[in-house]
């Protein structure tokens, strides 16, 4: 360690509370077809039912785990070395990448040779930059319509299918042992999916036939080798985005790297790196080269920081130097604000709250200020060409998405929408892989609308909303008025839902609003997944109710999404630890207790042995066999 | 003050954060037809816009006010003695009830009587109780089924409007002095409201109707006359409902009324005082006599207290003179879980959670333990008898309600929502004011039919519903996961939404804890009010989005739920006063901007006279005066 990089000493480990693992979990990787591919799980375990209620084995849970090796003890890290590369040996083999003597970007070699900025400078091994060999396309949309099953949709099939197997057959065992609720714990309700085609299992052809159609997205660009594939699509599970990015104003590199690992603890499933301030370059490779969930960005910002600030100063040259910059460094996808046409600007002119898209003002400052259409827009062929060297995938950026109530689903919104589903085809033409982003303010009634047209416009190409909020009276809890609609247009149809802090339109999230963002999210998320009906999602709300119904206070806590907080909550009234396995509860006490008395009521029905109800029983066990009415039991393997 | 009373001194105020009255704010009255109909609004002032955005004024905006005398600062409070009682006119004039001698329950007159008690006993004004004339029914509900106006429904018409008319006035000058923005804030997306049939302004007479066809609910005991009239309905604003109340196991007197002036100052349209531990009955004197706004109850959680919690020893004639003991305090309504038949608990055997609510527990055991019908149910025309003397309203409670999403709208639950349909119409025969209570924990794609067979089995009778709960898997987040169900029956037609606390399943909810669920309701009713198009909804919405437009800080604050909290965030990062004057905010910092570079390019575009963007901007006038597609001109007054 060197005494005078006081900031690289300091920021050698992340927060000890963002790498210790999550209670009664255990980190475990399922291989796949060849030993280099260990997807990564976390398992709860789980305490036996009481005896009083039975006293069966209760298997442990498998849950999608974002976290990467920071939760797992045998990982040593250092976030001044970075992540392992795991996936740079899939990219090597399928020789189709050069590596580079250094940066080609003209900024990316200026910051290189700034001796000044070695302080601040990511230490670790600065590996040379891939690009695709000349002639070759090295996106994983490309593989797929070539018919090739890549190790990244290998890893995503399995990391989909949350190891369900294991799980089912792990029951089936307590049923044959005499686990009484083993059966009720496979079964869910059939959902409303809106059109969705989601497979019971999640198959690694099937994943190459998503990507293959456009309706689905793996983001792995070949610089950020340190990633776990993920997918996004509507016919997989939902997914979260997390924010984060200092301004001019606040926080440091450290403080960055921080939120990033601590949104990937509490399950972002992708992080957007959306710094204004100083630095940007070196913040962004140390989250990078940290990363283990796909990093996106704003390219405008930076470009905009390049020109002290001043819109009408923008060129494609500053922009497609900016963009080589960062697809050099890794980030797996940009936000790119094509759509904001000179024709759309005056639509805004009657809006309550204008341009709040800071992308879709700058790019809307440009082309008023030279009578001309956006660059992005005229340039996005060319575009195209950089994304598919290096597999950064476009998020199209909604840069006139409304910024309140009044100004939702206006022409100004949906002329942009219809013109991203115009670079959705482009960019599929050149097998570039994209996902469109959505709004943004909208109440209710009119969230559906949006998923309608996005579908419609876009050809199912996935969308990726921010919320929407519901309302704009709730200054301080726009994470809830998001929330609502972000469960709801996750239901609809939406792949990926962008989180929304407490601080919203107020100030910076600190690391506590980070994670009230993502529970929230993550929650929405799921609200998505079961009303969709997503296979398997309802295993673990059944896995929570019955610890619940059963007082296993612990397991409780465990399965939940936060279990500091549950278990917090519940020593502020019940402190001692004998409390945890008590038969009740502080909401209502020892005697009035409803799970209680209900647990009663059976031994007491048992007991007497009544007639005239056990009739009743006995009849509504054929019925309970296709339960909740429509016959949901997917999962049950008699 | 005497000495020896040390809780009852300390009692004599409230928690001086609950009385303050909100930043810029003040009380305001409009008066009825009759000097003493004075129905409160808080009045929110707000700054002018900036000379740079066109200098305008922004008129007041008024908001529905459930924080009674407290947040008045000519009011003497004083929770010794109690707040004035403001229908004893009302209720006097009609001469239809007469002033009893002493409580005439047992239990009253015990209590009463029991000396060691006078410590803990509310110390004010011990008003006699008042019930019907022999053969008179005192429901509002009879008075409208004969055509009757009475003072109440005048006072939740004037507050329904909430001063819209005022409102519309002062912009209308506003636009008439070139304020350019005064029509965009009158104008509203027009919603879906699923067949409810909201006028555009409500007069005393469709109040009247709408209680009259049992659509909606004005709980107001006779023996509450500080409440102020609130109504219940899906034609008019979604309320919400807090629960407070201890347990055994903790809080006091004290903190059960701090809970209480502490709700309604967040937005509690109504609180329930859930009360299981020790002196309920004089903690609820303390409630009722201090509360502007209806209490309700469960009484079988203080009948099960008098049996000494064994469900199998509670009678009809227990529960009878509890009945009658809270109604001559003051309940407004009653929790009766009547619907928990016999013939019904067999099909709770294969749940995952089994019976949840209290009450149906309760009753559960009991019917078991006798073989018999609940006397609950078999009383029911008795019981109509005691309701209709008082004016206490039932709200028929969901005993069998889902308490996990594996057992959401089940046959145990639907079932007894078909008998509370039945019991409701026993309880329109006998002109008693009746809702009904909803679940619980349901998946999204499953919330809808709740509505949908409760408005039909129910015949429209108001829905009142806890959450519901969208997910299992989030304790500690209960009030986001439930938020996100609120929000959609809100909009799907349920008239009054129980909030639940970031402690639902885990502890007793404190008062941090209170503010957190009455927040994320308030703003799930709103969404839901939007949603629905109810008339005026969108203009706060609109007025705070202006002023986030414009800079104005102050005035996104306070016109927000909780100035407080918007306030704090935005110090967090910007902590200086000329921050709050600042074109800019934290997030962007100074160059990045979004709203002010939309500022920028509307000027821009304006100095520049863009000949094409004109022409575009003149043919979208004549389109955006039908606004949103629909014409949604709502309170356009040209």
């Amino acid at each position: 360690m060197n005494a005078k990089e006081p900031f690289i000493a300091a920021a050698a480990r992340v927060d000890a509370a963002a790498i210790e693992p999550l209670p009664n979990s255990r980190k475990i990787y399922l291989e796949g077809s060849r030993p280099d591919i260990r997807v990564p799980m976390r398992e709860i375990a789980q305490n036996d039912t009481p005896t009083a209620f039975g006293g069966e084995k209760n298997p442990p849970i498998f849950v999608y785990d974002c976290s990467g090796p920071y939760t797992d003890p045998q990982a040593d890290i250092d976030i001044r070395r970075g992540l392992p590369a795991l996936r740079a040996g899939w990219i090597a083999e399928r020789g189709d990448t050069q590596t580079l003597p250094g940066p080609s970007s003209a900024y990316g070699r200026q910051r290189a040779a700034d001796a000044s900025l070695d302080a601040l400078r990511f230490p670790g091994l600065r590996r040379q930059p891939l690009r695709a060999r000349t002639g070759c396309n090295v996106t994983q949309l490309h593989y797929a319509r070539r018919g090739i099953i890549t190790p990244e949709m290998e890893f995503v099939a399995l990391r989909e299918n949350l190891n369900r197997a294991a799980y089912l057959e792990s029951l089936r065992k307590t049923g044959e042992n005499g686990g009484k609720m083993a059966a009720l714990l496979t079964r869910q309700h059939p959902g409303q999916s809106f059109g969705a085609s989601i497979p019971q299992d999640i198959t690694p052809e099937f994943v190459r036939s998503e990507v293959a159609r456009g309706r689905a997205v793996i983001p792995a660009n070949i610089n950020h080798p340190e990633a776990e594939p993920m997918i996004i699509g509507r016919n997989f599970l939902t997914k979260i985005n997390a924010n984060i990015g200092n301004s001019a104003l606040g926080s440091s590199i450290q403080e960055e790297v921080e939120k990033m690992t601590w949104a990937i603890r509490w399950g972002g499933d992708t992080v957007m790196d959306l710094s204004t301030g100083k630095n940007i370059h070196e913040t962004r490779e140390w989250i990078v080269r940290n990363s283990p969930v796909p990093i996106g960005t704003v390219p405008i910002y930076q470009a905009l920081e390049k020109v002290d600030g001043r819109a009408e100063a923008l060129t494609w040259e500053i922009f497609r130097d900016t963009l080589i910059e960062q697809a050099e460094q890794g980030v797996d996808y940009f936000t790119i604000h094509a759509g904001v046409l000179l024709r759309y600007i005056p639509l805004t002119a009657h809006r309550m709250t204008g341009i709040v898209s800071r992308g879709g003002s700058i790019m809307a400052k440009w082309c008023l200020a030279h009578h001309t259409e956006s660059f992005l827009y005229t340039h996005f062929e060319e575009m195209c060409e950089i994304m598919k060297a290096y597999d950064a995938a476009f998020s199209l950026g909604d840069g006139l998405r409304p910024g309140s109530i009044y100004d939702a689903n206006d022409d100004a919104q949906l002329a942009e929408l219809k013109t991203l589903g115009e670079l959705t085809d482009i960019a599929w033409k050149h097998d570039c892989q994209v996902f469109i982003e959505g709004p943004g303010h909208v109440p209710m009634h009119l969230i559906k609308e949006n998923m309608d047209l996005q579908l419609k416009y876009c050809r199912e190409a996935p969308f990726y909303t921010l919320g929407p909020l519901t309302t704009d009276i709730a200054p301080g809890y726009d994470h809830i008025t998001s929330g609502i609609g972000a469960a709801m247009i996750g239901w609809y149809g939406t792949a990926m839902l962008c989180y929304v802090t407490p601080k919203e339109h107020l100030g910076l999230p600190d690391k506590n609003d980070v994670k009230e963002g993502i529970i929230t999210y993550k929650l929405a998320a799921h609200a998505a997944d079961l009303a969709k009906g997503h296979p398997g999602a309802q295993i673990r709300d059944n896995a929570l109710s019955k610890a619940r119904y059963e007082f296993r206070w612990e397991d409780q806590f465990n399965l939940g999404l936060d279990p500091d907080r549950a278990r917090q909550f519940h020593d502020e009234t019940l402190p001692k630890e004998s409390a945890k396995i008590a038969h009740f509860c502080s909401m209502c006490g020892p005697h009035f207790c409803s799970m209680k008395i209900t647990q009663e009521v059976r031994h007491f029905a048992a007991e007497q042995g009544i007639a005239e109800n056990e009739a009743i029983a006995k009849g509504l066990e054929a019925k309970a066999i296709e339960f909740v009415k429509s016959g949901a039991e997917i999962y049950r393997k008699v």
